[in-house]
């Protein structure tokens, strides 16, 4: 009997050190909270340099597009990098969403919830327990009086002893029930403490695989770097459709004309050039 | 001839625009270089900002490690899907860095040479077109007096035939041989504009294998999200762990015990709870 005693307030201590974690974790999720909040507002600012760079980006690109010689190929190839990279930028920009939208603000609805839940469950958890202990209490007492009464009236007819045998028996019945509503306590401590990772986790999943989705573009930008490679391998030598931009122009009706310039800006350094 | 001659005109036209187009880029390039250098330090801050939250998502992790129920699974995927982050976080300052000093940096220097090399191909241009027509144009009166002198002479010996043709070959060569200086000056400026965008592209790739070396480790998340969908699938449900968790208990010299709390905290909303 000592023992079963023993073990509910095992399980009740159990209990509370659960809920005492539960009731201790606001301050961990709440600076997750804080800063993924930090992390979103560094991240948008992040973006909006982003969208500049590649912008910037760009105008390299069409610069290498529409120059005289053959460099479309590279404008071509760098105006691909550059909307691949617009591309990521995107999903940075969902992924950047989705932290906050789809993460931090209901993880924050669900911290009030948590905060509420636990609290109820001490509650109910502490009133429960006092209940059990008192009817425990008061049926020992009946035990303990009809023992007295027993041993008095043990010269007598004896007839207690069926009595004193059933409340016994009920104390002992009490003990395993409130040993069974302290696991279920305890358990449902355990489900609520889990569950709380279960939600987490739960909200934290489409923000990962946002972040997952920017892998795809990998294999696109490696491609691109592969081209660029190819193209400009070898910087010091003409390709063929370089020349025939000067082939071209032997064929065409001379839409340039060159005005040899007036002599007088290079003039300070005409000792240096010696081409003859 | 007066083609040859309008050729070479139209050879100095192209390279004069060439060479006029790689003039007009430095504004293009150096906002490139400037927008590069803005995204550098937004990247930078956000790495401040991701290295908080990633501390602030290895707490929540530590916690369902180190709590009672069975969530150390849980705790241990968290802290794998952290540490992947971090791995990606130092890829991503690794990128920043490289942005600035693989490419911002060495960029601006070319820049500056690209001025000089684009002034002085200009330059040396101009005087060789400049010396090239002189040439051409002393040798033309030559022969303008050649022939003057050849017509007067006609009813004499008539030996200046041969004189008169040499240096109309002299001109008609002079002429070709100007053609192909002009040739290898737009080859030249074309090889320098080309070359830029080689220098640009050598720059860029190792940015670019940095960024794919980053995103490659978003593969691995794929493999913790799977396995935190494994661990978390059935909220409602504890796992066998945690059932041992209580049954554990049984077994221990009970190191928990429960002290039930004074009901003056919860008595306002007693009339609430009806748990009997």
């Amino acid at each position: 009997m000592e023992s079963v005693e023993k073990e509910c307030g095992a399980l009740g201590g159990l209990f509370q050190a659960i809920v005492n974690d539960m009731k201790s974790s606001y301050p961990v999720w709440e600076d997750f909270s804080a800063k993924a909040t930090k992390l979103h507002s560094q991240l948008r600012t992040t973006i909006l340099a982003a969208v500049a760079f590649l912008d910037a980006f760009q105008k390299v690109a069409d610069m290498a597009t529409n120059s005289r010689g053959a460099t479309r190929d590279i404008g071509s190839a760098l105006t691909r990098m550059c909307m691949r990279h617009r591309s990521i930028e995107t999903k940075l920009r969902h992924f950047t969403n989705v932290l906050v939208e789809g993460l931090v603000t209901p993880l924050q609805d669900r911290i009030e919830e948590w905060k509420k839940t636990a609290n109820q469950l001490d509650k109910d958890h502490a009133k429960e327990y006092k209940r059990s202990r008192q009817e425990i209490k008061r049926k020992s007492l009946d035990t303990v009086k009809l023992q007295k009464k027993a041993r008095k009236e043990l010269l007598g007819r004896g007839n207690l002893r069926p009595q004193l045998d059933s409340a016994m028996q009920d104390v002992s019945d009490l003990y395993l029930l409130m040993e069974e509503t302290e696991k279920q306590a305890v358990r449902r401590a355990l489900l609520e403490e889990r569950g709380r990772y279960c939600t987490f986790i739960n909200l934290l999943q489409p923000v990962v695989n946002v972040e997952i989705a920017m892998l795809g573009e990998i294999t696109h930008l490696q491609a691109i770097v592969d081209d660029l490679t190819v193209l400009t391998e070898d910087p010091h030598k003409l390709p063929p459709a370089s020349e025939q931009v000067i082939r071209d122009l032997k064929g065409s009706d001379y839409s340039w004309s060159y005005q040899t310039p007036p002599s007088s800006p290079s003039s300070t350094n005409s000792r240096k050039s010696s081409m003859c």
